[in-house]
C-alpha cells in the first residue's frame, strides 16, 4: 500500500509517528511561507503542512499526492473540533506527486460540501468527479451497506443466492423487452429480463426453496419521471409459504435496513387493503406520514343541481387554512390539474362569516351548502377540494391533491416513515388503463400484478365468473408514498395458470409458445410458493434522503436513456452491425 | 409455513410431537398394505408412514404432500444409520397433496444419487427436475456459500460494492460485444459489457478506494469448450496498491473459498514467470499438481542430420514407462496432435535392451541416439515426445502433451491442489495469434492482457522500444491448470494510456472517440490503483469438482448459446423488430 494509515484514522495517539498518507488535495491554504493541504482519502481528510514553498507551490486541487511525515499536535487553539482528525497535523517531510489534475468542471472539495449546485448534465458527464464529493459518495456507500443488510437477513434464513440469466426468452411483465441479437443464431434474439420472475419461479420447481438475486432488470420503457432503462431488484422467492411468511419476512428486511440510518421501525406494520387505499387516499401508495383523507359524496350530492356534480363520482379533500388563498393561487391549483389531464379542480371556501366562496358554491342547493361543512370534515377557514368523474379519475386526482396539499401546508414533517402493507388488490383490470403497458393477450382484462399471481384461495374456483372482482393474493409494502416492492403468492397449478390466461385472452397456442416450459415445469409437482421483489433503487433513495434514485446509482442514464459519460448507446460501424446478424434474410427457399 | 419442521432435521429428540411436513414424495415402498415414503425437502428425508392404502395408493413419485404426523422411533432393527433421520419416523395422521406429478422424464430420486447418466440435453430442458437431483443442487448451493465466502473476506476489508452499468457502450477487451439497439435513439446501441473494467478504473478516480462486483459479463464468442456468453466475475479494485496488495487480497479469497470443501491452501502461494511457465510448462496456465518439465533440446540438435528438428524450437517431454506402449496407443497420439493442429507428434522408446525405438530414432545421429535419455531425463522403459517448430507452437503442444500424459499415467491424484501465481506476463504480443479475439487498433503489437495494463515500473519509459519484451504489472492465478482469475497494476497516467495505445496502432481520433472519457478522467488526478476478476463460474466448478462450469450456473446455455430450456434466443414479431428500431434509416436531408 502506498500509505501507512487511512487520512482520517489520524488521532492524538498517533502524535510523534512518521506515518505515510495518500490522497487527494481537497484544499490548500498559505500562510506566511506554509502552506497548509486538507488531504482527503476515502476515510477523510488530515492536515498536512508543507513548510518548503518551492515543493507547496505547484501543488493545486485534486492532485494526488503521497505524504511521508511526522504527527504533531496542533499548535494551540488551531485544533478543529469538527474534524475527527482536527487534534493533530502531518508534518511533512517527503512529498510526492502521485498524478496531477486539470483545473476542474466543478469544485469537489469537502469543505464546499452542500454549498454548491451543480447541473446534472455536468454532474453525470464526470461522474468520477462527482463522486468525489460528500453526499455522492455516502450515497454510494450507504447502498453498498444496505444490500449487505439485506444479505445478513436472508442468510441468516439460509436463503440461496441464485444467479439467473439475463440472456433469455421474453418474459412478459407489462412493459417493452430489450432485445439482442443472436448473431449466432442469424434472425433470432435474446431479451433481457425485465425480472427474474419465471426463473425464480422455475428455482421453486426444482425445489430450492429459499431463493434471493440481488437482480438486474430491464424495461424499454418511454422514460417517465425517475425510471432507468435497467435498474436492481432485491428479488426473493420461497416454498411452502403464505402470505404471512412473506410479509414477516419483509418486515424483517424493512427493520434491518433502516437500523442503517437509526431508525426503528415497529412491527407489525400496518395493512390496509387495496379498496381501502383508493377510497381513502385514492391511491394504491397511499403517504400515510399524515391523514386528511378523501371523502366520497356521491350519496350527498345524489340531487345536486349542479351538472358538474352528476356523476358516477363525487369526493372531496380538505386543505385546512385554505381559505384565506389568494385567488391567484386557486387558479395555480387550476393549471396543477389541468397538467395532470384533469377538466379543473373544484373548490369551495369555507369564510370567517359562515358562508362559502369560490365558483363552485352558487351552484349548489341550500341544503347542500348548509352542510357541507360536516360532509366534507371542513372547518371555518379551511378549504375542500372537489372531482367528480369516473371512480378512478376522480380518486386519482383528490389523491394527488391530498399530497400536494401536504408538501404547500407543511404536513409532511422530515424525518417521519410511514409504513404500510397494501393487500387484496383486485386480480386484473381492464386492458389499455395504462398506455406505458404492453397488454398480454387479447381481451377486456389484464393481470394487475402479472399473470403469475394467485387469486386469493376464496376466488381460486370462481375468478372467471367475474374477473373484476375477484381479488388476488399479492402485497405491496409502500413507504411514505414509495412502493418499495411487491410480491403474491404465485399460481402453482398448471390448470389454474390455463384459466388465469384464458381471462387474459392468451390462447392455448399462444400460451403454450410463450409459457410452455413454465406450465411444463407445473406438472412435475410444483410445490407452493410465493416471494417478493424490492426495488432497490428506490429502497436506498429512501434511506439516502435522495430526491431521485438516479443519486444511488452510480452510473445513472439520463433522459431517453442517454449516458452522458460513455456517450452510450452510439451507432455502430456497418461491419458490426452486420456481424450481429439483425439484417439476415432466409434463403429463398426456406421462404418458399 | 405450510410445515412446522424441515423434514431432513428431525431426530430422536423430536419423538411423540405432532409435526407437520410438506416436500416431495422421493420414494415410496410398500410393505404389507402399509406404504413408506421418503419425504424430501430442501434439508434431506424423513420416511413417512401411511397405513390408510386408500390413501397412499395414489401417490406417486414427485408429488408434493404436506404430511401431519406424530414422530416415532422405528421399530427395532429398522434403524438407518445413514440417514440423519434414520432413528425416526413419521406415523401420518394426515395427508394432503398439494400438487401431483405428471410421469418425470428422468428419475430425480435422491436413491438414485449417482446411478442413472441423463443426458445434458435432457437436464437442461428439463433443468427444474436435474436440480432436485442431488448433486446438481449441492452445487448451487455451493455456489451461494462460495458468494459469501468471498463477500465475507472483502467487506472485512471495507470493500464497497457497487453496481456497474450493464447497457453501455462497448469495453473493447478482445472479444465481440452483444449489442442492444435503442429504441428511444434509433441507429443507436448500447453495448452489453465484457467487463466492468473500464467503470471500475472511473471508479478509482472517483475515490472509491475498494471496489467489488459479482459482476455479469457478456462476450459474443464462437461457442468454444466450456465458454458461455454470459458469466459472472468477482470484480475486484483498489487504490494506492502494488501487485503484493492484490496478491494478498487474492490469497486470503483463495484461502477462505477452499476452506468451505474444508481445504488449507498454504499461503505464501508460489509464483513463477510467465517465461519460466512457457518454457517449462509450454503454458501460461500450468497445472503443477505433476512434474515433468519440458526440456528445450534445440542446442542439443543443433547439427541434427533430422530436418524436421532443423527448427527454431526443439523441446521434449517424458512419458514414464511409455516404451512398453503398443503400436496403436502412439497412432493415438498422432491423432491426437493432428486434432490440435500439429503435424503429428515425434517419439523415441527408450527399450529395455538400451536401443531406441520409434520411427525417430534411426534419423539421428549416433551422438544424439547415445546422449538422448541423459538429455530428455528419460529412463529405460520411458517414452519421450518431441516436438519442433516455432517455439510458441512446439511448447503449447508438449505442454498439452504433459498433461494428457499425466491424465494417462495417473500422475494427478484427486483431491491435490497446486496453485500459482504467473507474474511478469508480456505487455504486448503480435496481432492475429488467437482467431478468436478482436484486435484493438492496426498495429504489429496487441496487449496480452488489455490495454489498461500498466508496464511494470522499469518499462515505463521505454516499452515503445522492444514492444515484444516489454513486461507488464499483470498476474495470474493458476490453479490445477485452469486460470482461475488475473488482474493487473493500471495505467493511471493519461500520457502513458496514450503512448500504449500508440504502440496498438489506435490513432488520436480513434482513442478519443471510444476512451475518450477514461482519457479524460485520467486528467483530473486519477490515483495509482489495480485489481483482480475472479472468474466465479471457473472457481465454483473447481470447488464443486464439475467437469464443465456449466453444473455451477443455474440455467445455463447450451452449443451455440441457445437454451434448451426457454428456447431462447428465438424470432421476434415484425412489430416488435419494428419497434427496436434497428431498420431506423436517416432521413434524406441528413445523409447529404
Amino acid at each position: 500500500m502506498l500509505r501507512t494509515h487511512p487520512a482520517g484514522s489520524l488521532r492524538a495517539e498517533h502524535i510523534g509517528q512518521t506515518v505515510t498518507l495518500s490522497g487527494w488535495v481537497d484544499r490548500r491554504r498559505d500562510h506566511g511561507g506554509v502552506a497548509f493541504i486538507d488531504l482527503r482519502d476515502a476515510s477523510g481528510i488530515a492536515q498536512v503542512v508543507i513548510r518548503d514553498e518551492a515543493i507547496a507551490h505547484p501543488l493545486r486541487s485534486e492532485f494526488v499526492l503521497k505524504i511521508v511525515g511526522e504527527v504533531s499536535a496542533r499548535p494551540d487553539g488551531n485544533a478543529n473540533p469538527n474534524l475527527p482528525t482536527g487534534d493533530i497535523e502531518v508534518i511533512a517531510a517527503e512529498v510526492e506527486v502521485l498524478n496531477e489534475s486539470a483545473p476542474l468542471p466543478f469544485q469537489v472539495s469537502t469543505a464546499l460540501d452542500g454549498q454548491e449546485t451543480i447541473g446534472e448534465e455536468a454532474r453525470l458527464k464526470h461522474r468520477y468527479l462527482d463522486l468525489r464529493r460528500p453526499a455522492p459518495a455516502a450515497a454510494l456507500r450507504l447502498r453498498s451497506k444496505a444490500t449487505q443488510a439485506a444479505r445478513r437477513v436472508l442468510e441468516g434464513h439460509d436463503f440461496v443466492e441464485v444467479e439467473t440469466p439475463t440472456l433469455t426468452r421474453s418474459t412478459p411483465e407489462g412493459a417493452r423487452d430489450f432485445l439482442v441479437p443472436a448473431r449466432l443464431n442469424p434472425g433470432s434474439w435474446y431479451a433481457l429480463p425485465q425480472s427474474p420472475q419465471l426463473f425464480k419461479q422455475l428455482l421453486m420447481v426444482a425445489g430450492m426453496e429459499k431463493y434471493y438475486q440481488l437482480a438486474r432488470s430491464y424495461r424499454d420503457e418511454d422514460f417517465r419521471a425517475d425510471r432507468q432503462p435497467e435498474f436492481t431488484q432485491l428479488d426473493i422467492e420461497m416454498s411452502f409459504v403464505d402470505q404471512e411468511d412473506i410479509i414477516a419476512l419483509g418486515e424483517e428486511l424493512v427493520k434491518e435496513l433502516w437500523s442503517l440510518i437509526d431508525v426503528e421501525i415497529p412491527t407489525p406494520i400496518r395493512r390496509m387493503t387495496f379498496a381501502d387505499a383508493m377510497r381513502l387516499y385514492g391511491s394504491d401508495k397511499p403517504d400515510l406520514r399524515f391523514g386528511n383523507e378523501l371523502v366520497e359524496l356521491a350519496e350527498y350530492f345524489q340531487n345536486t343541481p349542479f351538472r358538474v356534480f352528476q356523476q358516477e363520482y363525487v369526493g372531496s379533500v380538505v386543505m385546512t387554512g385554505g381559505a384565506g388563498l389568494p385567488r391567484r393561487q386557486f387558479d395555480a391549483w387550476q393549471d396543477w390539474a389541468k397538467s395532470r389531464g384533469a377538466r379543473g379542480l373544484a373548490y369551495v371556501t369555507f369564510l370567517e362569516d359562515g358562508t362559502l366562496g369560490g365558483p363552485v358554491a352558487k351552484n349548489l342547493s341550500d341544503d347542500e351548502r348548509a352542510g357541507l361543512a360536516e360532509a366534507t370534515g371542513a372547518k371555518v377557514g379551511d378549504a375542500v377540494f372537489f372531482a367528480a368523474g369516473t371512480t378512478s379519475e376522480a380518486r386519482a386526482l383528490l389523491g394527488a391533491a391530498r399530497v400536494e396539499i401536504a408538501k404547500q401546508t407543511g404536513q409532511i414533517v422530515d424525518g417521519d416513515w410511514a409504513f404500510v402493507w397494501i393487500v387484496d388488490a383486485p386480480l386484473f383490470k381492464p386492458t389499455g388503463q395504462d398506455d406505458d403497458d404492453v397488454d398480454l393477450g387479447n381481451s377486456a382484462w389484464t393481470a394487475v400484478h402479472h399473470a403469475f399471481t394467485s387469486p386469493k384461495p376464496e376466488w381460486l374456483d370462481s375468478f372467471e365468473e367475474n374477473p373484476g372482482e375477484a381479488l388476488s393474493y399479492a402485497y405491496d409494502i409502500v413507504c411514505n408514498g414509495n412502493e418499495l416492492g411487491g410480491g403474491s403468492i404465485r399460481i402453482h397449478r398448471r390448470d389454474v395458470q390455463e384459466r388465469i390466461f384464458d381471462v387474459m385472452g392468451i390462447s392455448k397456442e399462444e400460451s403454450q409458445e410463450k409459457f410452455g416450459f413454465l406450465l411444463d415445469a407445473f406438472s412435475f409437482g410444483a410445490p407452493p410458493h410465493g416471494g417478493i421483489a424490492l426495488g432497490w433503487d428506490r429502497v436506498v433513495s429512501l434511506l439516502a434522503g435522495a430526491d431521485s434514485i438516479r443519486e444511488v446509482i452510480a452510473f445513472p442514464k439520463s433522459g431517453g436513456g442517454f449516458d452522458p459519460l460513455t456517450a452510450a448507446p452510439a451507432p455502430i460501424p456497418a461491419e458490426q452491425r452486420a456481424e450481429t446478424g439483425v439484417d439476415f434474410t432466409p434463403e429463398d427457399d426456406e421462404e418458399a
